[in-house]
C-alpha cells in the first residue's frame, strides 16, 4: 500500500502526475518539489507573453499555489531536490521554499528538460538568453521593449515560434540555423521550404545551413559570427541580444544518481505503466522515454500533450492503479504569421532512420471547395508503409485547418488503419467548409493506387 | 462484358459515377442523361449564389458540358428518360437535347430527389420557390436584388442557408418551421436552440412549433398565414416571397416501373456494391437507400459526401469492378453566421429510434488554450454505446474548429472506437491552435467514466 508519492518537477508532467494520484486516490500523501519558485505553467506559452497574444505571465499559471492546499498536496516551490536514497526511500531538498528530507513510497521523476548549450563562444555574456522558463519570458519580454535587433540561434519550433512573436513587436530578426532548413524535426525539406518563403514574405530573415560561431561583444552581445556551411564564407550580423533555442535534453541527473536508466533518446527509460527500471518509480513528460507508436522503439516525447498522458499515467499508477500509456505518435503543430504547420507520426527523414520503406500521397489542396469564396492552398502528404500499405506519418501546411485536419491522421495511425481506410474516410462536407472529397483522402487515394491496396 | 452503361441523372453521383466508370474502364461506352440543361453542378453551393460567397452561376458548374467528349462519355443534356424496358435493355428519352433510344448492359440510376411540397394551400402562386435547381437559385438571386421580406418555410439545412443568405442581402427574413427546433434532422434540441439564438441575435426570425397553413396573395405571396402550434394562434406574416424547404424525396418513379425494389426510406435498395436488386443495375445518391454505419439498417445519404463516395463504387462496378461502399455515418456541417454546426452518426433522436442505449459526454470547452487570445467557446456532446462503449455520434457547435473536430468522430466511428480509445486520442496541441487535452478527449473522459471503462 502506497502512503507516499513524491513528485520531483511541477510542469505539466509533475503537476499532473500530482493530480491524476490525487484524482485517483484520495487518502495518499502527495509531496511535489519545484525548483522554479512557480507551479504548472504553460511553457508552450511563453513566446506569446513577447507579443502579447498571451495577456499576462500569470495568464499562463494553469495550477494557482493555493489550489494545492485544497487537493491536499504538499507543494513545495522553489525547492531544489539535492539527494535520493532510495534504500531509505528518502529524498533531500533545500531552497527558499524550505529544507528537509521525505520519504516516500513511490516516486515520480517529472525533472523536465534543459536548454543544451550549442558550442558556441560568448554564450556567457548578458542578454543571451534562452526561452524555456517564465524567467526567461519575463526577460525577453524586457528585450522586446527596448531592443531593435535580434538573432534568434535555432529554427526550431520554440526559435521560430520567438522569432515571430519579437518581430510582432517591431524588432528586426533574424534567425540562424544550422541545417538546410528550419522545423525538420518536424517536417521534410519540402514543407520546411514553404514555412521559410511564408516567414520571410512576412519579414523575418531566415539564414539556413548557418553555423552560429560566436557572439562578440564587451559584456552584451554586439554581433554573431556566422559562417555559411556552403560557402564557407564568415561574417557577423548585428544585434542587441540573442536567444538560443537550439533544442533541449531530458534532466536525468537525480534519476542516473540511483541506478534508473536511460535509454538512447538520453530520457529516462519506461515502460508502459510509465515504470523505470525500480518498481514505483516513474518518470513521465520532457525527462522520460518511452516508445514510438508505430515501432515500439525507444522515443522522447518533448512535447505537452504527451507530458500530460504519461503523467496522468504515472500519477494514477503511482496511487495504486493501473493504467497504461499507448506510446507516442508525435503530433506536432504551430502557426507562424497565419501559416499552419503540423506534422503526425514518421516524417520521411524518421521512416529512413525507422528503416521503414514508405509510399507517399502528396498533393496541393484547398481548404475549400474552388466555387467558394476564400478557401486557402493546402499543402499535404500523407505517409504509408510500403508492405502494409498502413498510415505512419503526415504533414499539412496551409493557413487554416491544416493543424485539425492532422488530427484525423493521428487517430488513423492510432488505430492502424491503411490508405484504403482513409480513402474510405467519410469527411465532413459544406460549401463553406471543406469539398466532398477531402485533400486528406485524395491524398490517400493517390497513396492507395499506388500501393495496389 | 459490359459494352454499354447508361447513367441516368448527372448530379454529384451520375456525373462521378460516370467519371469513375471511365477512370476504371477506358473502353466500355458511357452515355449520361440529364434532365437539367446542366452537367453536374454544386447543390449545395446554391444558396451562396444569393449571398455572393459564390461568384457566378458559372463557379458552381463542376463538369463543362464540353469535358464530356474528352473523355469518351456522351452526356445528353436536357433529356428527359421516359421509359425504361428492362427485359430489352433499352431506355428511351426525349426533351430539348434530343430524342432516342439507348441500350445498356449496365443501368445506373442517380434520379436525385425533389422537393416534397408540404400540404400548405397557395403553394402554386408565383413567387414560391424550392432551392434545389440552379434555375431556382437563378429566380432567388433576382428575388434577393428586388424584394424586401422572405419567408422561409421549413428550418432544415437548406432553409437555414437561405436564410442566412437572404439576411446577408439585406432582406427582412423570417423562417417558419414546424418542429419545436430548427436543424432537427441533424441535431438534438439542445444545440439547436444554440443556433437559434445566435441566428437570432444575427437578425433571422426563427418561429418554431409553428405550422405554415396557407400562402396568400392574388398571383402571388401577399402573407403567409401561420398557426402556432403551442397555443393554437393563427397570425399573417406579410412577405414578397416563399421559399419552401420541408425536404426532399427520392425520385424512383422510373426505377419502381421497371421492378427495381425501393426501401423502408423511400429510397431504391442497393447492397453493399450499390446493386439494386437487378443484376447489373445500380443506384446512388439521392435516390438510393443503403445502409447506416454501426448498425446496418437500412438509411438515405441524401448528402453530397454519400453520393460521390456511393457513385465512385457504382460507376467502378458497373464498369467491370468490385469495390465496395462501407455505409453511411452521415456526417454533416454547415455555417450559419459565422456558427459552425457539425454532428456525425447518431443524434439521440435516431439512437431512440435504432433502440441503442446510449452514454454522453457534454461538454463545453474552448477551441484555444484559456490563456491565449481568441478561443471560441465549443458546445460538443459524445455518443457512446452503453453496452460496448463504442462512438456512435457526435454534435459540436462553435465559432471555428468544429467541423474539423467531426471529422475526428467520423474516422473514430469508422474505426469502431470506444471511449477509452478516444481518450487515448492524442491531439495536436499549441497555443494558437489547441489545448493539450482536446474537449473531444475530455468528453470522451467522462463517457468513459460513465461507461467505467
Amino acid at each position: 500500500m502506497v502512503e507516499h508519492i513524491a513528485v520531483i518537477g511541477c510542469g505539466a508532467a509533475g503537476a499532473t502526475a500530482a493530480l491524476q494520484a490525487r484524482k485517483f486516490n484520495r487518502n495518499v500523501e502527495i509531496s511535489v518539489f519545484n525548483s522554479e519558485p512557480y507551479s504548472q505553467y504553460s511553457r508552450c506559452g511563453l513566446p506569446y507573453t513577447i507579443s502579447g497574444k498571451v495577456g499576462t505571465f500569470e495568464d499562463l499559471v494553469l495550477m494557482p499555489p493555493d489550489n494545492w492546499g485544497t487537493l491536499k498536496i504538499d507543494a513545495k516551490l522553489g525547492v531544489t531536490v539535492t539527494d535520493i536514497d532510495h534504500s531509505l526511500k528518502e529524498i533531500t531538498y533545500s531552497g527558499k521554499g524550505g529544507d528537509g528530507v521525505q520519504s516516500y513510497d513511490a516516486l515520480i521523476f517529472a525533472t523536465g528538460a534543459e536548454n543544451a548549450d550549442p558550442p558556441i563562444k560568448g554564450l556567457d555574456k548578458t542578454r543571451v538568453y534562452g526561452l524555456r522558463t517564465l524567467a526567461d519570458a519575463k526577460a525577453l519580454s524586457i528585450e522586446a521593449d527596448k531592443a531593435k535587433t535580434a538573432v534568434i540561434v535555432g529554427g526550431g519550433l520554440v526559435g521560430m515560434e520567438a522569432a515571430e512573436a519579437f518581430h510582432e513587436r517591431g524588432l528586426d530578426v533574424t534567425v540562424v540555423e544550422f541545417l538546410p532548413h528550419i522545423l525538420l524535426a518536424m517536417v521534410d525539406s519540402d514543407m520546411a521550404a514553404i514555412v521559410e518563403e511564408h516567414c520571410i514574405e512576412h519579414g523575418l530573415k531566415i539564414l539556413t545551413n548557418t553555423a552560429a560561431q560566436e557572439i562578440t561583444g564587451k559584456d552584451s552581445p554586439k554581433t554573431v559570427v556566422i559562417k555559411n556551411r556552403n560557402t564557407e564564407e564568415v561574417s557577423e550580423i548585428p544585434t542587441d541580444f540573442v536567444v538560443v533555442a537550439t533544442g533541449v535534453r531530458p534532466v536525468t541527473k537525480l534519476a542516473e544518481k540511483v541506478g534508473v536508466e536511460t535509454g538512447t533518446s538520453r530520457g529516462i527509460k519506461t515502460n508502459e505503466k510509465m515504470m523505470t527500471n525500480f518498481d514505483q518509480v516513474y518518470a513521465c513528460g520532457d525527462c522520460a522515454e518511452n516508445f514510438e507508436f508505430v515501432t515500439r522503439k525507444p522515443m522522447a516525447g518533448g512535447l505537452g500533450t504527451i507530458a500530460v498522458r504519461q503523467a496522468r499515467v504515472a500519477g494514477i499508477n503511482a496511487a495504486g492503479g493501473d493504467v497504461t500509456f499507448p506510446g507516442i505518435v508525435g503530433a506536432k503543430v504551430t502557426k507562424l504569421f497565419g501559416l499552419e504547420i503540423a506534422s503526425t507520426g514518421f516524417t520521411e527523414d524518421m521512416a529512413n532512420r525507422f528503416e521503414i520503406p514508405i509510399v507517399k500521397g502528396s498533393m496541393k489542396g484547398s481548404t475549400k471547395p474552388p466555387y467558394y469564396i476564400g478557401g486557402k492552398e493546402l499543402k499535404l502528404k500523407t505517409f504509408y508503409n510500403k508492405e502494409t500499405g498502413k498510415l505512419v506519418g503526415g504533414q499539412l501546411v496551409g493557413e487554416e485547418d491544416a493543424a485539425m485536419r492532422l488530427n484525423v491522421l493521428t487517430l488513423g495511425i492510432q488505430q492502424n488503419i491503411d490508405a484504403s481506410e482513409l480513402f474510405d474516410f467519410e469527411n465532413c462536407y459544406a460549401p463553406a467548409i471543406c469539398d466532398t472529397w477531402d485533400p486528406l483522402v485524395s491524398s490517400a487515394d493517390a497513396a492507395r493506387r499506388r500501393l495496389k491496396i
